[in-house]
């Protein structure tokens, strides 16, 4: 955690200074607004904490709800989603109040005596190390929490609006504020009480019954049929032996059950299945009581018993798989010709079951890819076509999720007879592991994901998919970390050099040498000074790094790294000071070569990060026409025009 | 963490209900109160958090300061503190923002060219694995503010009464409350005012000139003259290559620096010898001024140079090693003929230099160990004898602490040529790591140590030392663990069950046998339903497990625990809705066998842990009567009677 390069902090350091807007920010949202966010569920908070960063623009984020929700439906939390809150700087601390999933049970009916469940099988949740990250099942209300803590600590000293409701919007297309939204009062003095905001653009993160996907006419397809479960949190005495690990429970009769462990011991919820709603239900499966869902779990446990003895919520609910045909307020007939002014996120653009845990999850990543997208565009950092890029890449997540939990509820439902082998099911569960942790996405060329020409530097880095972090050795004070945790979610790119295999080093016989010789060298010249590297777009009077965090990792161990002979690009001079900054130099961990770990080049890589941690690019070190062409799209025209 | 037992609980669970003293919480502090600590600084605080979690205790803890500490001190944190913050439940966050010492480089004159240091050896910090909490430096402002935050959030809600100084205090030995102090107010309307508070107990945490210490007629005992050195925390550019390392830097000229990087990035600390200071100096030493200190900085790093751009704090210190003669109140005459009422603690107590980053860390254990005894004899758990313990067992530390410094500190003084051997200084440094990381305290036998009679049996596990906690997976969840960081700084004795060879089965062909046949089954008999048990003396209405924290490991990997065949002893129910705690039972690690790492007998052992996290006493399963006898002294008449 760096804090101390404008002068010394003596506070909480996770405390940024107020900045921009974030001074003397107004409590009640402004009639004219850059970003106007709606509903503050995981995909809308991320979001709003992903713009809090960006000082110089005013996010506002609206919820019908009065105050902080209090208990919510999600809680399952993948591995790419902890990866994402330690972005954030909350990852230890959540992680600290979790329940964390490290094993999977699977229980059945009993062969000699079908009328009793017993297990049939334990699976461990990541066999294959895929993160280094947990598998944690936390409430939302907690999640969101967190980031409403990141964003009133962030420059712009954010906080939700909370009981104003989205009415509808127009895109009126004119002037400055395009977007004109219509909000009411829901609570307070003013209750019912309509008021306008314009808007440069507006993020609809309103849940499955969106007011702002209709209000750009998006449709959602799917299902023609919901299917219905009754969930239950509760606290209960019993003799279930599992009853703190996740499990899926089949009885002999067809009945389901998903239990997840609680966070903070003892509570524990419970998917029982309620099967296809028929269409001429009309809500009749709504009205099942707590009553009848305790006794049907009961049914399915035996000869097991659940003695429930407090309920801290219950739900019936009903949903189908249905994905909306687009993300964004630009017809497929407009494609090229008008980038996009609203977008939705989350639930409103996807439903689906909730047993693979991932609605939460995936929602976040909508709001983290257009969060970082937005901020861009409106500090001019980059084109509005950037904004395209969003519902391209995020409706073909949205729809292999779906057809990943179709496969995966489908045979949650089967009946134990139905399956082609006894361990089908938990199999499948193995076999697939990699998607539910969320590690699965691979976004597709575009103007912020380069072909994989050159992948073969770097095979551990796949083009497209989230940057996996590795061990390293930080030069300046010796500290093992993760490289990858070094990358905080400040919107920034980030630009790894894999040195070649020269160690840098100084001393009498090579005096006046630094930073001149060698393939990394040549690299660092080129990109601290020459007028077409990325480096050169970044605004006069910030700080050189401001844009683009550019780091170093030698192959060497650290002992054989002389700090003094590493090139001034990778030690730039920062803030009112000009303090030289010693943390972007990296050795290799002897005992975790990151190089061998994630199959990179020993003549010396370049990869390049998007700002939500998906690898852009990768390149040799001599690619430097290559990479200023990559990124002149993206950047201001007095770059492209140099 | 566990916090769902009473109902579901939405918001942070690290706030605990208030309850007790708790509700309603005056905001002045009140006539009289149970505990009155002087002073806020690390003993003061920690004492005061420790005190905290009892909600029938009325704690007021005063500070001169007007408010919270801005920057201070102290900055070393020894792995042995933060195993302690881990206990309080902010470890995970104060590592995040902390600096870690992982290497220290010991630079020395070139024998080549004397007048240029050189890099002569690194130095791992804790090679052998000493403890799995690092080592790290942070200011002591961020751990009073931690510390400040456990206490707000626990069930008496406590905040420190700030503007109140100590003026004197007598004895009187009269009424419920014995102890008068008199208060002055330093700031708001009432500046000036004096007030009378009457305590039952009173801690001095009131620093090196304590005001405390005096009105007890305490004396300080040690060295005649003075050391001093010039201290600066700054901001610089330099081309020093390990600015940001742990540093012994000695010059050919005798000057020496020791340099601690701070958290944050570049801040760093650099302590600049000034030498022993005469007795006719009257004070000539402080005058000198931060260019003198920056100047002589820079003579001792040649060639290297320090441009420093911003100063955060500086000062120039002066300190001897001194010990006082006792810890409280009780004359020697009076020992063993009365019980103490006024206790001092930290600097109060020891004062000798910064080099080895000791103070605030035997601080805040004199802190811990003095909060926890006052808690349970205030609470009637145990007699006033229990706190002549105080005394005793932190003066040894005291005194062993200074032994150390003096050595330290003498090595670090000596000139290049003086030295045996060159690599005396790193040797002695690497021979002693595990003093510094503050786990040699080693308490003697007393009422709350028990002779090491059976010390065999857990050779991992010396009694009187630190619990040292080993890796252990938790049955009911399959979560990998660390045994020891399971115990919170909740006031609880621990009692751990190291389980005897046999696995807990049930099934058909044992039905009816649980909890019946093994060593261990016939232990957890015992201690749950004897009334020799230490349990038994157990308030009604409180869980079982409120005073005594019973835990069970067994051999087996968790697969091979039925958790429906271990005894209820470990599987209390509690709350009102009394559920059955399921996470005192753990399995053993194969990875990492808790029973090969600490020596423990396979046939089963009791190791009994004070609430400070000290080992109070080994046994086997079958020493139920030694057990009980151990405890009977410790516990309320009506168990002793019984």
């Amino acid at each position: 955690m760096q804090f101390h390069h404008h002068g010394y902090v003596s506070g909480d350091p996770r405390v940024q200074p107020a900045a921009g807007v974030g001074i003397d920010r107004p409590t009640q949202v402004p009639d004219e607004v850059d970003v106007l966010i709606v509903g503050s569920g995981p995909a809308g908070m991320l979001a709003a904490a992903q713009l809090s960063q960006f000082p110089g623009i005013t996010t506002r984020i609206v919820e019908r709800r009065p105050g902080r929700l209090a208990i919510g439906q999600a809680d399952g939390i993948q591995a790419r989603s902890v990866e994402t809150f330690q972005a954030f700087g909350f990852a230890e601390r959540i992680i600290a109040e979790a329940y964390r999933i490290t094993e999977m049970a699977f229980w059945k009916p009993d062969t000699e005596n079908p009328a009793n469940i017993v297990r049939t099988a334990r699976t461990l949740d990541d066999p294959a190390g895929i993160s280094e990250f947990p598998h944690l099942i936390v409430n939302q209300a907690r999640v969101l929490d967190y980031f409403a803590e990141v964003m009133a600590m962030s420059p712009t000293r954010m906080t939700p609006d909370y009981g104003l409701e989205f009415r509808g919007l127009e895109v009126t297309g004119e002037g400055e504020y395009p977007v004109t939204v219509t909000l009411a009062h829901t609570a307070g003095p003013d209750e019912g009480r309509e008021r306008t905001v314009r808007a440069k653009y507006v993020v609809g993160a309103d849940g499955a019954r969106s007011k702002v996907r209709a209000s750009i006419g998006c449709t959602m397809a799917g299902d023609q049929a919901n299917h219905a479960w009754g969930v239950m949190d509760v606290l209960a005495s019993t003799d279930f032996p599992d009853i703190r690990l996740k499990c899926a429970i089949q009885s002999h009769d067809g009945g389901s059950i998903l239990l997840i462990p609680r966070e903070g011991g003892h509570l524990f919820r419970m998917y029982v299945d309620l099967g296809e709603v028929p269409a001429d239900d009309h809500g009749a499966v709504r009205k099942t009581t707590i009553e009848q869902i305790i006794a049907k779990a009961n049914a399915i446990i035996h000869p097991y018993t659940l003695d429930v003895r407090d309920v801290a919520w219950h739900s019936v609910y009903e949903v189908g798989h249905r994905l909306t045909d687009r993300f964004d307020d630009v017809l497929s007939q407009e494609l090229g010709n008008r980038t996009p002014r609203v977008f939705i996120t989350g639930d409103a653009c996807h439903t689906h079951s909730a047993k693979a845990g991932q609605g939460m999850n995936v929602s976040m990543q909508d709001g983290f890819n257009i969060g970082w997208k937005l901020g861009h565009v409106l500090e001019g950092r980059s084109p509005e076509s950037l904004l395209s890029t969003y519902s391209a890449e995020r409706q073909v997540v949205a729809k292999n999720l779906i057809d990943f939990d179709k496969v995966w509820s489908t045979l949650m439902a089967k009946k134990p007879e139905e399956f082609e082998n006894p361990s089908e099911l938990e199999d499948f569960y193995v076999r697939t592991a990699e998607f539910p942790a969320g590690f699965m996405t691979e976004y597709a060329p575009s103007m912020i994901v380069a072909e994989a020409t050159h992948q073969h530097l770097a095979t551990g880095f796949p083009v497209g998919k989230r940057f996996k972090s590795a061990p390293v050795v930080r030069v300046c004070d010796t500290n093992p970390l993760h490289l990858g945790h070094q990358a905080k979610a400040d919107g920034r790119w980030r630009i790894y050099v894999f040195a070649d295999a020269a160690a840098p080093v100084s001393g009498q016989q090579n005096a006046g040498q630094q930073g001149t010789g060698t393939p990394t060298d040549h690299f660092a010249e080129w990109i601290a000074n020459s007028p077409e590297s990325p480096l050169a777009a970044t605004p006069s009077g910030a700080d050189i790094d401001a844009w683009f965090d550019v780091k170093v990792i030698y192959q060497q161990d650290h002992t054989n790294i002389d700090i003094n002979a590493v090139p001034a690009a990778f030690k730039p001079q920062v803030g009112p000071f000009q303090l030289t900054y010693l943390e972007k130099v990296f050795a290799t961990d002897p005992a975790s070569d990151i190089f061998e770990l994630r199959g990179i080049d020993r003549g010396g890589v370049v990869v390049v990060v998007r700002p939500d941690q998906y690898v852009a690019n990768i390149l040799p070190l001599t690619a430097t026409a290559e990479l200023a062409a990559f990124f002149a799209p993206l950047l201001p025209d007095r770059l492209r025009s140099a």
